[in-house]
């Protein structure tokens, strides 16, 4: 009996097998008129074999077909498209509407000192031009002499070395002074830290393009007085050789152009196209409304929420905070991105006819914070690559060294970007209020989370040299987690935490 | 002046422009040197040309490049991980743990009448054998007489059609009855709607395979009397041909195959690998615990607390209930397929050497509701195409009416699976409790929320058969959307609802 259920263990069987039909199957049409078909057609409708072949499930492992998981990934999008709205739905209910456009009041001596410290911060790219204009006419007076003796060549290496000296003492003042008086004004006399910051970034921004402006010159001008095969400029600057790119036209192109990274020429667009300008601006405008409602309708409750939990110092809680902080920060984050990044830069971009518009590449498949840091923000990076990294290895340090001295000046120009508006910079001169003793514990945040990067850059530097999808994704996860689902909202509680025990709220400022 | 900053273009024009270079340019060396690279080394480190050339940013749509947005994929599970993580601490603060082995209480009748259904049930198999064995001694007899002439044809014709007729009635009342009984059983002497689940589960099944085991035998018996080439019958049968398959042995293979499909042979495998079989109890048994888990901890207080937003019709609040439990209920739903089609399927199937391992094909890509009730549950649709659909097309019907049909038989079955054990069903005799006018409102939501499909499957079938990936995205996510995010929860909501209105909580059900 067991016979009659007897296997028929693959499809390459079957043909053996009915072979030995015998008895009542000598009635049925003969099995090998269809041999290529499995199933017959036969008008008894219920009996057609439906499991006519043996196979796995797909899921299984021994299954030979490679599935696809599209839907899985549609089906993540929804989720967390349900998600945050049901946590839009739960902030209403509990918050109701908390955007009010009146509410927010700042003091009438920020804007005033905002608006002196924005006119007055580009004045110093007007020194750093005098200073290379006297630096320009005394080159070209060495130049113009066309005595070519040994000695005399001797004699203006000598000279070019005093003049650079002079010259690099006159931008250093200059540039120096433009940062530190718009970092005391800002400390000191604007309480607003969103004026504040702003402040701080055209003053930083404009620093970083008085640097590259005098650096740059100064080795255009050490290759205008020593013309030679190996000193071979790029061809791109051939159209604007040396002494004649010294013009207030060429630095005002380069004031406002997207880069911190000078070149008497650049490469440029054809022409202006208006309606692609108004699209980024209506892009830009729209994210920053649209970042200014998510940070007051759900960032702020959050962070006040959490005031309590980090002064009691509760690590559940601070946990749960920083994670439901986390998506709010991560989407302002990305929104400030494109804003910024795609928007803003590339109406600039196109009012200028400023060609090359990579202000990043693609930073999100980051495979290692270092690939990340090399791709978001490819301004600030091409800048300290020009003026930092490789000038520094060209003097015979270390790459390692020199990314290290890279990112301590970066961590320094993002503890002066977050720390001063905020007033949370290290040796904080304000007298001991009730919670400060807990808040200057955590001054310096911006600068050592950038610090603490480096370790973590040179941990993750394998990963980013994996050939595997899977090293790769590892740290893709490692890039995202620790930089944008921990240290943003830590650092962003952190700085509202001490912002909080010194001022309390903003709206509760004008006590 | 305005010359020195001009343009150059594209990197094409370079080479032109470079020819038109004046002056101090010939100091230089020839800009020719290296016609190939744009960026040429210089021993002068401050000067390299970064913007060589004019590029687009990779996120603006001139962008040439494709660009991968794996990272987001990356980001988007880690979000999805950091808020669902956000809510277990948020949850463990709230309830504290909420698992609690001994705190589910079952009556003791539950269980015995449980386990006598679930003994009693394959007897009604049983009957349709010894239905089926009288069935074929009547067609040896036919077969074996061996007259054929026209007028005794005819006579073997009319048999048949009384002893079908006879058979079927036999059928008919056994069948029915085992339902029935079951059914009866469960509604109103088995009070926890797990036990009654099972209870019904046990008989739907044993139900269709007593279905399929008269509708198949029936047909094969007809092929039987009617030898002819047109009658040709599946190649894998010819082994084990009709009357010689009526044997206990074969029906006990069918029992507990994981099919509900009968054929007289099955492909099988070459043997049992125990291996295999352990890890997927093991995955079955992992999976239950953690459906468990889930219930208990996350799924249980969202039901509780949305019990009185129901009740006042609460439309925001219902909402935000739906999406809280949508994320809970899909991670259930998907557990529960894994755990019931790939991990208990394939070890029963491995356990019985039964080849056909397609319990499901890629159900999570579908791109209408149409492809995911073809491809989610095998087993059912497979019987349904068989004995239901296939049939009533050879008898004329079109394939929509058809499909209606199936529809309105899986409804059934949907409702009979949920709403007897939840006491739910249509027409309830209790006496009406206090809450108990608004309860039966809800019944029949599985009935109807099966039946609802039949329409949204007909609108989306044009998106099926869309070529283009986003007519599939679209119809995927929509698929997602009805069923797993709102479709599920809102029935879970409301069968739980009903619930609590009769008989309040499980634990409290002793009173």
């Amino acid at each position: 009996m067991a016979s009659q259920t007897e296997a028929i263990t693959t499809s390459r069987k079957q043909s053996t097998q009915s072979g030995e039909t015998t008895g009542h199957a000598s009635n049925q049409s003969a099995p090998s008129a269809h041999p290529a078909t499995g199933k017959r057609r036969s008008k008894y409708r219920h009996v057609a074999a439906y499991h006519s072949q043996a196979r796995h499930s797909s899921l299984s492992r021994e299954s030979e077909e490679t599935i696809s998981f599209l839907g899985f990934r549609n089906l993540m999008v929804l989720v967390l498209v349900a998600m945050n709205l049901r946590l839009i739905i739960e902030n209403f209910m509990k918050y109701g509407v908390l955007i009010c456009i009146k509410c927010h009041d700042y003091r009438k001596q920020d804007l005033v000192l905002g608006s002196i410290l924005f006119a007055l911060v580009p004045c110093h790219l007007f020194v750093a031009y005098l200073v290379e204009l006297s630096a320009a006419a005394a080159a070209k007076q060495t130049v113009g002499r066309q005595k070519k003796t040994a000695e005399e060549k001797e004699h203006d290496q000598q000279r070019f070395r005093s003049d650079w000296r002079y010259t690099a003492f006159l931008h250093t003042v200059n540039a120096t002074l433009c940062l530190a008086v718009t970092s005391f004004v800002v400390y000191f006399y604007i309480h607003h830290p969103g004026i504040g910051t702003l402040c701080q970034l055209h003053a930083i921004i404009v620093w970083l393009k008085n640097c590259s402006y005098a650096f740059t010159n100064r080795d255009l001008r050490l290759a205008y007085l020593n013309p030679s095969a190996e000193s071979g400029l790029p061809e791109i600057y051939a159209s604007c050789p040396y002494p004649q790119n010294i013009t207030l036209n060429n630095l005002g192109y380069f004031w406002m152009a997207p880069t911190l990274v000078y070149q008497p020429v650049y490469p440029r667009s054809e022409g202006i196209r208006w309606p692609f300008v108004f699209k980024r601006l209506a892009e830009f405008f729209g994210l920053s409304v649209f970042i200014w409602l998510l940070s007051a309708q759900y960032a702020a409750p959050v962070l006040r929420n959490s005031i309590e939990k980090i002064a009691i110092m509760d690590i559940a809680s601070i946990l749960e905070r920083v994670m439901k902080l986390s998506t709010i920060s991560l989407i302002i984050w990305l929104a400030g991105f494109f804003a910024l990044f795609q928007a803003l830069l590339n109406a600039l971009a196109e009012v200028m006819r400023f060609g090359d518009r990579e202000f990043y590449t693609d930073w999100w498949n980051s495979s290692s914070l270092g690939v990340y840091w090399r791709s978001w923000n490819r301004p600030v990076y091409l800048f300290m690559k020009r003026h930092v990294f490789s000038p520094l290895v060209g003097r015979g340090w270390s790459p390692l060294a020199a990314s290290g001295m890279v990112f301590f000046l970066s961590a320094v120009l993002h503890e002066m970007l977050v720390g001063i508006p905020t007033h949370n910079f290290i040796g904080n001169p304000y007298p001991p209020y009730s919670r400060l003793s807990l808040a200057n514990s955590f001054i310096g945040v911006a600068f050592f989370g950038m610090m603490f990067q480096l370790p973590l850059i040179i941990l993750t530097v394998p990963l980013e040299k994996k050939r595997d999808p899977l090293g790769k994704t590892i740290g893709n996860c490692i890039f995202w987690v620790s930089f944008c689902l921990v240290g943003q909202p830590l650092g962003a509680l952190l700085y509202f935490f001490a912002w909080q025990a010194k001022y309390g709220s903003v709206s509760r400022m004008r006590t």
